[in-house]
């Protein structure tokens, strides 16, 4: 299948984190693609193709315009106060605050916010477009009848809500995505999401519609970020009642009980009858991954890809979290070659 | 006038918050309050005298007991998992996320928390109940028949709403002293906060009561910390419609535009003839105040005392903010002697 990457998801570098009461270099770092390249090509799979551009009208399609102006001015308005360091968020919003955008930038930035992990550099916002970039010219190419293709995008999106950067996350690719095959004409799609943690942008976007099902097998959010969004009683609501699915599983779930989840998911969208499916593709559910707790080892990724593919859906996977460098590479090329050889 | 203090508030030391995108040491630091001793005995005021115990139940008051809770349990919990490093919150609610206390102590601490500068060491919790007691303590002598007194609180308060913490403050020591006036038999209470930054949590606490009048002036939150409240339009709801009160200025604001403030103040504070008065005295409005942007000088600080004296009544001082060490000592004596020599 074709991989779509491009080296601007470089300009987002330099990043850091509040982890653990410090700032630390963030577990989302460039070398992630740069193994996944590396795996990727050892494998023989590809080619390799860059996105094309698609501006800004598909972003807005299922993000907040006042949110995207943010992101484009963001860096910009923080280093016009004379700093050069990294932007993270500071403040946020206690319940019973007002949803007011403040005028100066740290406001802004926790009006946008809901994490200090989501940490803006001078070439973030570039880095995010060329990720969407990349996650539509995957549509593009399943829209063009290819059976499947991958969108390394970086940084992740799921996380992102419509108004909200947190979790690494910016902008949506999954959700951006999802309605640009919409738009290219298919009437439902439905959104797997395996990546360790819920994703929560993704579940909030679609959440009152009935176009778009999404699917999330993840850690118990009463354990781990993002702690309140993912439990199983959400279900969707409005038009969307019945179309969010959510598989909460326990820290130390190993492949059996996830694969039971995963299972139980494709039942899901087998019954949704979608015309494409998405696959958010994270790999923290490695044993070794830094910042997760599950216990699935590089074998079973072949395992997911091959159930991915007995769907028979043209699939979309676009590369969500996996922070075990050293490991990454091999997990996300297992998925996709389980999928190809199935 | 008696003045409030224990040295149990050394035991929130060694404490950091997220400024700039970096981790520092807070800007809220004991020596505030060695320097503020060190004016007070310069100047004859006082005598000090110790807080006397009060329990959890006035906190509860006002305070939500999950909240309560979590603020006694949370450095056991955060230590449990083997850090020993301050507990700073690092993840959020976003709009449309629940409201749910999640298991995991992260999670806790972004569920009870608005930013990343509350943070929680050792004796954080010791100190908050010493500082709460010197409120309560404030309230005794006043309800003794003193004419006023000053609770030297560290850390701060009014920025803690009734579940969460923020702005270096946990437990609402002037909402604490304000619900305990009230209920030792004052009909009517009267808060006025003369700290740069708006008193969010007081408002929010009071805000849908009429027997507690609360009047901020402060930066304006488009600008400034909290941003996300302390707005004019904001005038209480419910029973409470026409006892709140915000005077937001703009950065640069000097003691002439800041008295302006303080006489329409003062003037719906004699409107609402209250049995007693609690200043939420913090004296970050300095010129030279760190983090701060107005320009209030030090002689000024005779004049706020002065002022607040000619409203007549009972009147307990509470310690908030003021983060230029140097001066906090003259600013905080300043206006306790413009008081008393009134
Ligand atoms: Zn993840
Ligand atoms: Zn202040």
């Amino acid at each position: 299948m074709k991989i779509i990457h491009t080296p601007r998801h470089l300009g987002h570098s330099g990043h850091v984190e509040l982890n653990n009461g410090q700032i630390v270099p963030a577990f989302e770092k460039p070398e992630r693609v740069a193994m996944i390249l590396d795996a990727i090509g050892a494998r023989g799979l590809g080619p390799l193709v860059e996105p094309t551009a698609h501006g800004l009208d598909p972003l807005l399609a299922v993000h907040d315009p006042a949110y995207v102006r943010f992101l484009a001015q963001a860096w910009e308005l923080w280093t016009a106060e004379g700093r050069d360091t990294p932007a993270l968020p500071s403040f946020w919003r206690a319940p019973g605050m007002r949803f007011i955008e403040p005028d100066a930038i740290d406001g802004k930035l926790g009006h946008f916010s809901f994490d200090a992990g989501c940490c803006i550099v001078a070439g973030t916002w570039d880095a995010v477009q060329a990720g969407a970039d990349a996650a539509l010219t995957g549509v593009d190419l399943l829209s063009g009848g290819e059976r499947a293709a991958f969108a390394l995008c970086r940084p992740p999106g799921h996380h992102a809500h419509a108004g909200t950067m947190g979790g690494y996350c910016f902008i949506n690719n999954a959700a951006v995505a999802a309605q640009g095959l919409r738009d290219r004409g298919a009437a439902r799609v439905a959104i797997l999401d395996v990546d360790y943690h819920h994703g929560n942008g993704t579940q909030a976007i679609f959440y009152e519609r009935g176009d778009v099902l999404v699917c999330n097998i993840h850690a118990d959010p009463m354990q781990e970020f993002p702690y309140f969004l993912g439990y199983a009683d959400e279900t969707g609501a409005g038009a969307g009642e019945g179309f969010n699915a959510n598989f909460p599983l326990p820290w130390g779930t190993d492949y059996e009980g996830w694969s039971a989840a995963l299972e139980a998911a494709c039942g899901r969208v087998n019954a949704f009858a979608p015309d494409a499916l998405i696959v958010s593709l994270g790999v923290d559910t490695y044993k070794h991954d830094p910042i997760s707790q599950f216990r699935l080892d590089s074998p079973d990724y072949v395992g997911i890809g091959r159930r991915i593919a007995a769907l028979g859906l043209p699939t979309l996977f676009v590369m969500e979290g996996g922070y075990a460098v050293e490991a990454i590479g091999v997990n996300v090329a297992n998925t996709l070659e389980g999928f190809e050889q199935a």
